[in-house]
């Protein structure tokens, strides 16, 4: 059955790979799945065939035959569940790796898309100056965390797990502020991320709606 | 093998049931399964001991013989694997429950600590008067469209789900605001949650810890 998935017609971050679609391009070259992608323009996404697929107006969805769903740590485990290669087949360290999915969209991200709003909602209020350091602290004590349960291990429980695709896939929308050079192993977890070949087969996807220009290679 | 979760010695809100391990019980009381539960103080989440349980010096925690998780929504998710009860047997249902679980931890529940974050973390601030209209209007955005998706359903997909049980834990801690009531099918549908038996009880066994008698019943 063909998988369709749902991207921007025009990502707001002009193809720097931040879209959450991303994360699904990822997790389905991962375990070589093809798909195809629906772009949808903002207005589009506010109009009820779309909020049929996702309540929520947004992207990403995913069609499978009779299957649509939407929010996208549940598409990515959905796609690790039903194919080899994102999760253990052990079963304690299956749970744990979903531990880490939980995790990076409850715990981490929940500071870093403050950071975002602070900039894209509040960035014209009288306040944001004096506001921003405290948000970048939340932010810190999250990722100081984390630095020391990662420690000198490549991923977050032995081998690259959908755990590890979830959480470098929200730190790296911290990529721009500088902060997480502040966390050296975190750093190089994220780049050991994007260097998985299916990371880079995936940003150039998303990349080439952008450009027009199809992926290379 | 014998459950074990974590809680807080005295929790922040007194016994309202908003601290995470309620939904933990929740879970664990809707599938029939016995748990034991130990208390952590403030002081012993920050040392060695628990933060090898959970990286983020939190609670809950999860253990079961060799198995030890933290996270609540992966907790909960680990529950309503094994245990028949709070996930549909159709596979494609079962799929859209767990989207649910994701959408209330990762879209609805953002915006609804950024709330408590400015309530907690910012109510001394100069901004925070002026800032609180923003980050409820946020909230509102959300719940509109949660509300449009429910309609007058009983639940999000079908029968009571791991889906519901996250999402009228992640929506009670609007309760004390007020906002909760903007939306009366939302409203109605976080009592419906609170009006089951294995809510009832599990909110009992945590209010116990706070007033020191055990649960009657």
């Amino acid at each position: 059955m063909t998988i369709t998935i749902t991207a921007f017609e025009r990502s707001p971050d002009g193809g720097k790979g931040l879209a959450r679609d991303t994360r699904v391009r990822w997790a389905l070259e991962e375990v070589g799945q093809p798909y195809e992608v629906r772009l949808v323009s903002f207005r589009a996404m506010k109009e009820p065939a779309h909020l049929a697929l996702h309540p929520f107006g947004q992207i990403p969805t995913y069609e499978e035959g009779d299957l649509a769903l939407f929010e996208t740590g549940a598409i990515v485990f959905h796609i690790a569940e039903r194919h080899a290669g994102l999760l253990p087949v052990d079963a304690n360290a299956r749970a744990r790796a979903i531990t880490w999915m939980f995790a990076a969209v409850n715990t981490i991200e929940p500071p870093i898309l403050e950071l975002g709003t602070a900039k894209l909602l509040e960035g014209d209020k009288p306040w944001n100056k004096a506001r921003l350091p405290l948000v970048e602290e939340r932010i810190r004590n999250r990722l100081a965390q984390l630095s020391t349960r990662l420690g000198d291990a490549d991923w977050l429980d032995g081998a690259f797990s959908a755990g590890d695709l979830m959480m470098v896939s929200v730190l790296l929308r911290l990529k721009s502020s500088g902060i997480l050079d502040e966390y050296p192993n975190l750093a190089a977890y994220v780049a050991r991320g994007e260097s998985r070949p299916s990371y880079k087969r995936a940003f150039d996807a998303q990349l080439a709606v952008y450009t027009g220009k199809p992926p290379t290679g």
